[in-house]
């Protein structure tokens, strides 16, 4: 059986995708090398570059946020797989410069391993590089170590705002002040209920009954915290608002960035039903979503299913948000 | 079994999902009514404005696209089912105004039943409305009658054209004008290879056996032009946009504005890999890919498949397509 697909040899998805994507959004965003995606232009040297690696296969995610006001560059690596140690270091030192690097890395192990040899060249070379580790997913426990929390959708706000911030021409301890307040203020949960078929070998990620949902389930397949029935879009809205208005301690009063991440054959209709659903549960603890987005940012294939991510927002978070930024999936102006 | 979607009563679709993408985007579209979206803002009456009608299901068409250069007001039916004439004509007479109102229609045989009986009453009121009808879909062959040619993406562009046009102040003879021209310059060829499930009905909207793909297949799963195996994404491509350039006669030296429209579950990575490979079949013609859209703008729920549409584009045109827009799903500054 032909995989169901539009894709040539297997061998070469990243490449073709890279290809095709800087070709789409040649005004903003370049490749330097294979798999490294700068921005065309804007090569503002002063300030602190902000730069992140990942494996393919999420797309948008993660170099659909290069660009003015987000990143600086994205190392890719091959689908659901972390970049080598050698081309991470290259980007590291290509944005080399006075004002520094903040080098924003998902908590998963592949990408976390290639980041620290890549962060130890750059060290032994004089580099000004620092590093933030995202890991918002709350599916192990909110309270469980940061080593195992995942890095989910976050990593996309948290570009948002440390790049706000490297813009405006802060220096990187304040570049780094604000995406650690915001990293430590940001919650995720994940829910899948139809898997998807990893693009290379032809195999399903995972496998679900045909009434069960999992809540908690990363974003490569990896387990959550337990399966249950399908539950309704306003039921599983309020399981989820739950958990995460707990984890960044919202309460009454409070303002929030609520954020609802399609993974994939998850439709925009019922992205939204579910975001209404959200946005009323936490009104009714007196929560004010202050800020959205509803859509694919981040994705797992053709999985169906979504995350939910909450991150509490005060005056300078906001006005980071509000900051104008120009890359070929998230726009503000 | 439970429906895999994230849904609550299925009869409440259209007026939950409105809720939704209204409070997502309160600072640029608001409701009128029950079932018509609007622009939140920019009431500005001296121009001529931009309506359209359609189903919901399609998100994040049609609705998606309201706002400042595009429409001034969408108004939706149910799923895949064309709001009744009623609505629309109350949305005419809404969007009534001494600079008139271009009324887009896709060529679908509810939405077109709709929309000439809305017009009849318009007409009766003395309302000044024109209409543009688009039926681009080349799968019963490019020279077939006009009423054998759905309406599929094309209207989106079309929107972006006339928008345009409209907010420039031109009057709306000038701005019929661009839009039929646009109109008669542009092709779209649809192909399915997975199926999605009606979210009111739970059913399968077709069926294609797991090593086939359908060119031609509707937007709602009408008969396409024939079966075919599987192909790769480059002969897929070249298949597809051999068909387009001949239909809106394109050679060399021409320009093109070329939009891949991912139906659901087909992914940005397949999106990107589709685009790389149409601009390299269109550049061996000597046709210029001026402008382009890679990304879910017309959807068809969870079905796995694309749209490649190819519109011939002169100097007026991609004027046109340049000028600033700020809608939801489509951003131009």
């Amino acid at each position: 059986m032909a995989m169901k697909k539009f894709i040539n040899d297997p061998a070469n998805l990243t490449s073709e995708l890279l290809e095709g994507y800087v070709q789409a959004y040649g005004d903003k965003v370049a490749l330097a090398g294979d798999r490294t995606v700068v921005r065309a232009k804007c090569k503002d040297e002063s300030k602190v570059a902000i730069v992140t690696l990942g494996g393919a296969g999420h797309e948008p995610a993660l170099s659909g946020f290069v660009g003015e006001g987000m990143l600086d560059a994205s190392v890719v690596g091959d689908i659901f797989a972390a970049p080598g140690p050698p081309p991470v270091f290259e980007a590291l030192k290509l944005m080399d410069r006075p004002a520094g690097v903040l080098f924003v890395v998902l908590n998963h192990a592949g990408d976390l391993m290639s980041a620290n040899m890549a962060m130890d060249m750059a060290s032994k070379q004089g580099l000004n590089v620092r590093q933030v580790l995202t890991h918002e997913d709350i599916a192990p426990g909110a309270d469980s170590p940061a080593e195992d929390r995942r890095g989910l959708v976050g990593c996309v706000p948290l570009y948002k705002i440390a790049g706000a911030a490297a813009e405006a021409g802060k220096d990187l301890d304040e570049v780094c002040r604000v995406a650690e307040k915001f990293n430590a203020q940001m919650a995720t949960l994940a829910v899948a209920i139809k898997t998807a078929t990893h693009p290379q070998s032809g195999e399903e990620i995972f496998a679900l009954a045909d009434d069960e949902m999992e809540v908690g389930m990363g974003q490569h397949g990896e387990a959550g915290t337990g399966r249950s029935q399908m539950m309704t879009a306003d039921q599983t809205a309020r399981v989820m608002v739950e958990q995460l208005a707990k984890a960044v301690k919202a309460g009454k009063g409070d303002k929030v960035l609520l954020i609802i991440n399609g993974a994939g054959a998850t439709t925009l209709m019922e992205q939204f039903i579910i975001f209404r659903a959200a946005r009323k549960v936490l009104a009714e603890a007196g929560i004010e979503v202050a800020r959205s987005l509803v859509g694919e940012y981040l994705t797992v294939q053709e999985m169906a299913g979504f995350q939910m991510f909450v991150a509490k927002m005060d005056d300078e978070l906001l006005s980071l948000w509000d900051a104008p930024c120009d890359t070929p999936y998230l726009t503000v102006r």
